[in-house]
C-alpha cells in the first residue's frame, strides 16, 4: 500500500550546546527538523511547514531534500534563524537554557499551500497552540492530527492549548508536561485526565525509562534500549515523535497493534538520535539499521507466556 | 517438578513510616519479610534466617508460617527489634530516614542450622557484606547465590562487599547503587563494571520505570505497571527480589528464559507491594491473582515482530 502523506509543522532552528563532550556550535535542530527527518524513513511523503532566517545553511534544506523531504513549506524570512543556546548536565540527565532568540520564528505563520492541506497525517510540534489550531483550521480531511506541547504553554497560555486540544486525536509529551496538564502527579490518572480534554491517545516520553501509551486499548510499555554512549538527548522526543508518526503513514492504519509497532519505531529512532550529535544519529540509516535496531527492541523486551499451574 | 529449597537472610523489622496517607506505625517490614514472603508463592520450601527482639509480635511470625515458611531460623533475642523511621514526600519519589535503631540487629550472626545449609538457592538480603560471606561460606552446595545490597555498605565497607561480590553468581540492586558501585553512570557501562567483580548477573531495579537484566544473554527490559494507586514503596524492590528468586527455585532452572520470567515475576509482586501498606499487598495473593497480573505485564509490553519491508 502506498504510504499516507504526513505533514510536519513547527520549529528548525540552530542549536549551540553544551556538555561532557564539550561545545557543539551551529547545530542543525529544531522540532521538525528532527520529526520531518525521522519519519522520512517510512513515508516518502514528509512535508515540512516551519520558517527560517536569511543566515540558514542552504545545506540543511538540501540534506530535507535528499531524504525525500518536501521543503518547499520552509519559509525563508529576512532576519535570524530560532536559535538554542543550552546547557547539559555531566550526566546528560539535566539541562538548562542558556540563550533562546527566536528570531523569524516570532513572526512564524503556518500558510499551507494546497498541498499541504490535503495532509492525511499531521504532525504538530511543539510550537504556540495558537499556530497548531491554525494548521488544524487548514488542512482538509486529515485522518490522524497528532501533537506535541510543553511546559511554556502548558502553564502560560493554557487556554489556547486547551482549544487545540479538543481537535488533537493523539498527544506526545514527555511526563513532566503530562503531570503538568493533568495537575496529576500519578501517569496513569494524569493520562485519563488529558484523554478527557480530547486527544483519545496519550503518549507519554520518559527519556531513558522508555514511553507510555494509554488509550481505549488500554496501557502499553515501550522500554528505551539501553545504550553504552549517549552524546546528545537533543531532539529525542522529536525523533521519536517522527518514527511514531512515520510508521502510523507507512501502515496507513491506526488500530491498536499497529500504534504498538509505531511505539517501537519512534523508541528506534530517539535510540539512533541520542547516539549522535544534533541530527547525525538520524541522517545516515538505511532500512537494514533501522529492522536491525527494530528487532534489537523485540529481544529487549520478549518474554513467553507461561502459567505457574 | 519438585520446586527448590530458598534460604532468605536479612532484617526482619518494625516500620513507622509518614506519607501521603499519614503514619502507619509499628507495620512489619525488614528485607528478608518482603522477600521471603513473596517467594513463598513460588517455592512452598522457603526458610527465613533473621533475628527479632522480645517487642516482636509473634502474629508476624504466625503469618509466615501460615505462608509455609519455614521460620525456624528468626532467631528471638532480649532487647528491641530493628526499627525503621521513614517519611515519603507527596508524590513518593523520594523518602528520608527519620530514625533508625538497630535493636538486636547489631549483634545478628546469622548461623544456619544443618537444613539451612542444604539451601539450594540461597538470597543475601541488604546486611553487612561480611554477615553476607558468613552464609556463603555456611551454605553447602548451593546452585545460586543472589544478593542485595545499598550505599551504606558500598561507600563505607567496599571492602568487604567486594569480598562477598566474589562468591555471588547474581546482584539486585537500585540504578544509583549501581552507579555508585561501578563509579560510573552509564547503567550498561556500570553493569560490566559489576560484573567483572564476581556475579555473572545483575539485576538493575528503576522503581517505575521497571528493571534491567545484564547477562551473558545480553540485555532485558522489565516494564513496570503503571498503577493508578501507589501507597507504600517500601519494601518494592525486596518484594521483587523475592518473587524474582522465587520463580527461579520454582523452575529449578537458570537458564535465559526462565531468568526473563523470574523478571516479570518480580515485577509482578513488587507492583502488588507498592498497591498496600507493609506486606498488605502481599500476604493474600492467590495463584489466580498472581497469574493475572502476570497476563497484565504480557499485554503491557506484547509487540508483533514485523520488517518494513
Amino acid at each position: 500500500m502506498t504510504p499516507r502523506s504526513l505533514l510536519v509543522v513547527g520549529s528548525v532552528a540552530v542549536d549551540d550546546i553544551d556538555g561532557p563532550y564539550g561545545w557543539q556550535r551551529d547545530q542543525l535542530g529544531g522540532s521538525a527538523s528532527f520529526i520531518g527527518v525521522a519519519a522520512s524513513y517510512f513515508t516518502p511523503r514528509t512535508s515540512i511547514v516551519a520558517v527560517v532566517g536569511e543566515d540558514f545553511a542552504q545545506e540543511h534544506i538540501e540534506m530535507f531534500r535528499a531524504r525525500g523531504i518536501d521543503a518547499s513549506g520552509i519559509e525563508r524570512r529576512s532576519g535570524q534563524t530560532f536559535r538554542w543556546v543550552g546547557r547539559y548536565a555531566p550526566d546528560l540527565a539535566t539541562r538548562e537554557t542558556l540563550d533562546t532568540q527566536l528570531g523569524v520564528f516570532a513572526q512564524f505563520q503556518p500558510k499551507l499551500t494546497d498541498a499541504h492541506r490535503a495532509a492525511e497525517l499531521v504532525f504538530l510540534g511543539n510550537i504556540d497552540p495558537v499556530l497548531q489550531l491554525q494548521v488544524v483550521d487548514q488542512v482538509r480531511k486529515p485522518l490522524l492530527i497528532a501533537a506535541d506541547t510543553m511546559n511554556f504553554w502548558i502553564t502560560g497560555h493554557r487556554d489556547a492549548l486547551l482549544t487545540t486540544l479538543h481537535r488533537v486525536h493523539l498527544l506526545i509529551i514527555n511526563d513532566e508536561e503530562a503531570r503538568q496538564l493533568a495537575g496529576e502527579h500519578n501517569l496513569v490518572r494524569a493520562a485519563a485526565v488529558i484523554r478527557r480534554m480530547g486527544p483519545h491517545s496519550v503518549v507519554v516520553k520518559r527519556g531513558d525509562a522508555g514511553a507510555l501509551l494509554f488509550h481505549e486499548g488500554g496501557v502499553f510499555a515501550a522500554p528505551a534500549l539501553p545504550l553504552a554512549e549517549v552524546r546528545d538527548p537533543t531532539g529525542a522526543g522529536d525523533a521519536f515523535a517522527g518514527g511514531f508518526i512515520g510508521y502510523l503513514a507507512h501502515a496507513g492504519r491506526f488500530d491498536a497493534a499497529s500504534v504498538r509497532t509505531a511505539m517501537i519505531y519512534g523508541s528506534v529512532m530517539g535510540s539512533f538520535s541520542v547516539e549522535q550529535f544534533s541530527l547525525d544519529g538520524l541522517r545516515n540509516l538505511t532500512p537494514a539499521l533501522i529492522q536491525d535496531r527494530f528487532d534489537a527492541f523485540f529481544e529487549l523486551s520478549r518474554f513467553e507466556r507461561i502459567s505457574l499451574a
